[in-house]
Formats: structure tokens, C-alpha cells, sequence
């Protein structure tokens, strides 16, 4: 059902202004844009994230791997996909297979490109790269240098709903990655 | 399946230090950190943004309320659900109603709360409140004061879920929605 057809212009930025620049971290910029109808809009904010991989892997028996931990930006033990940061001049997939050994100990034969997003339609934010992983093997035990210390576990497709359904997932884009696994 | 046993923790911040503070928009902060291990990490970087909301709202025969436009976030058109900023001082759920009604002309007699969710693990970022709606009418035409034009429009379950895997959503937070709506 179509209520009113329009044509989609894309806004004009017509000054970027760098205010906070946090190099491997974030930046954040205030543009001056042009909207279609003409209208200036002189302080709209954009957050630049650095770009990470989110993994939906699974083993040959459908089971997801996730991992269980606390984290600090929702405050809390929550549930999540294999995720991590592409590095510098990574390729995303390539930091998808390397976040996938490294947190989780597994490799995959197939892998499965789900799309880019972004956290917000209006900040934009950090992107999300998603992949899916299929007959994912463990290998080696996970040996992540990350900050977290996490628990592994591999979900059936009835305990992954569960668990989303109880609000053990405290991210957007962890949800997203669940969504693009199981809907995809 | 459990590969190793632990409890969590959660970080103990020493120190919070706003470095950005615009009003409205977005608050940025560093942190001095304490890992459960004792070690401390002097620069955790957290955004705050503005807390929103996401409306999954189907009619009474199922179709989904979504809208296209072209957002400066993801810097295109894209598909999205019913979604604004809750305003000062406003409850999650009245600004669910809000902005069904603005954006999409809606009103619904069945809301259910699916759950706040923050755009990052790490870096915090905004919290959306994602809501289900029912059985929603159409009472008024979109009278939104967004800065965006939209096309309303009214999808299957089956047409959602093609939209999705052609990549028409652009941002991880409606994905989730769609995730939510669909799979609680």
C-alpha cells in the first residue's frame, strides 16, 4: 500500500566540521546539510565508529555460536554473536574469519556475506559488517585478547528465539545479526 | 553446550569524564575502568545519544507499518520502522503512541513493550525502546514534522522479510525491530 509517492533526494552536505577525533576510536563531526525542499539545517551531529564484523556461525548441526558475557556500553551479562573490530586495512571478511578463530576457536568452509549497517539513521554511527558462517569446526580453544572475559556456548535455533525473547541480548545490533541469520 | 564456567563481574568505573556535552543530541565521555582482574583501563570511550523508540506496528491483517526515505545517517534511501526520539521528561510507550500517530496517522489498542536496547556493546551508544502494536487504524494522515519525507507503507510478513534480505534497511536498530516483532 503506497499512501503518497515521492522522489527520494539525498541531503547535500555542504560543510563537514571535525569536533572530536579519536584516532581507532570514534569521530564525531556536525554538518551543515541541505535538505531537498531547500532548507539549511546547520547542526546536524554524526557519530563515525570504527567498523567491526558480526558473525552468525553455526555447526553442521544448526547450532549458533554465541558467547555469554559482561559488557560495559548496556551494563550488564548479556548474550551475543562472535563480533569484533576490522582492524586497519582489514578486509571485512578476512577480520570475520579472524574474530570467529579468535574468540570462539572455530573456522568455516562457508561463509556468507549478510550486509552493511549502520547503527543509526540519523548519527550513522559505526558499521556493522554481518556474515554468516556455516559448518563452523572448532579447531583451537578461543584465545581472544579482548578485555572480556566470555562464556561459549552453541544454541539451538529454539534457544536462540528463547533467549531472545527473555532479553538476554542487550544490543541492537546483535538482535540485527539474529534476524539476519534466521530471516536471511 | 558449555565450554568453560565463569562468573561475571561487571566493570567498576573510577572515573567518567564528559569530553562532549551538546544538548539534545549527544553526550561523549571517557572512562577510567576497572576490570574484574584488576586491570584498569584509562580510556573507554562511551556515547550517549538520545533515547528513541521503534514501533512494530501491524494492522489487523497482519501488515507491518513501515516507511522509505533517504536518511543522512546510512546516507540513503532506506526502508524503516516507525521511530523517533522520545522527548524530555516523555515515557517510552507514550512516545511510542506519538509517533505512530505522527509519522503514520495510527492509532493501536494493543501495545506490548519488546524490550530497550543499546546500538553497541561497548560504546553504549542510544537506547531504543522497541514496542509491538496491534490491530492498529489509520485515524489521520502522517502529519510528521520530521525533517524527512517518507512513503508509508503497509507490508506482509512475506514482503518484510523480502525487504530484509534485499538489504532495503539500512540500520541495525530496525533490523533488530524486525527481529523483535517477528520473533517474540
Amino acid at each position: 500500500m503506497k499512501i503518497k509517492a515521492q522522489s527520494f533526494h539525498p541531503w547535500r552536505t555542504i560543510e563537514r566540521r571535525e569536533v572530536l577525533a579519536v584516532p581507532g576510536r570514534l569521530t564525531v563531526a556536525v554538518e551543515t546539510v541541505e535538505l531537498p525542499d531547500g532548507r539549511v539545517i546547520d547542526d546536524y551531529w554524526q557519530v563515525v565508529a570504527q567498523p567491526y564484523v558480526v558473525v552468525f556461525a553455526q555447526t553442521a548441526d544448526g547450532r549458533v555460536i554465541c558467547q555469554r558475557q559482561y559488557r560495559h556500553g548496556p551494563r550488564r551479562v548479556n548474550l551475543e554473536l562472535i563480533a569484533g573490530q576490522i582492524e586497519e586495512g582489514e578486509h571485512p571478511l578476512t577480520a570475520a574469519k579472524r574474530e570467529l578463530l579468535e574468540e570462539a576457536g572455530y573456522t568455516s568452509p562457508v561463509w556468507e556475506p549478510l550486509g552493511p549497517y549502520v547503527a543509526s539513521a540519523s548519527q550513522g554511527s559505526g558499521t556493522a559488517h554481518y556474515f554468516r558462517a556455516r559448518d563452523a569446526v572448532q579447531v583451537q580453544e578461543p584465545a581472544s585478547g579482548d578485555l572480556e572475559h566470555a562464556e561459549l556456548l552453541l544454541l539451538t535455533r529454539e534457544e536462540l528465539v528463547a533467549e531472545l525473547r527473555q532479553g538476554a541480548f542487550a544490543t541492537a545490533d546483535n538482535v540485527a545479526g539474529v534476524a539476519l541469520g534466521l530471516l536471511s
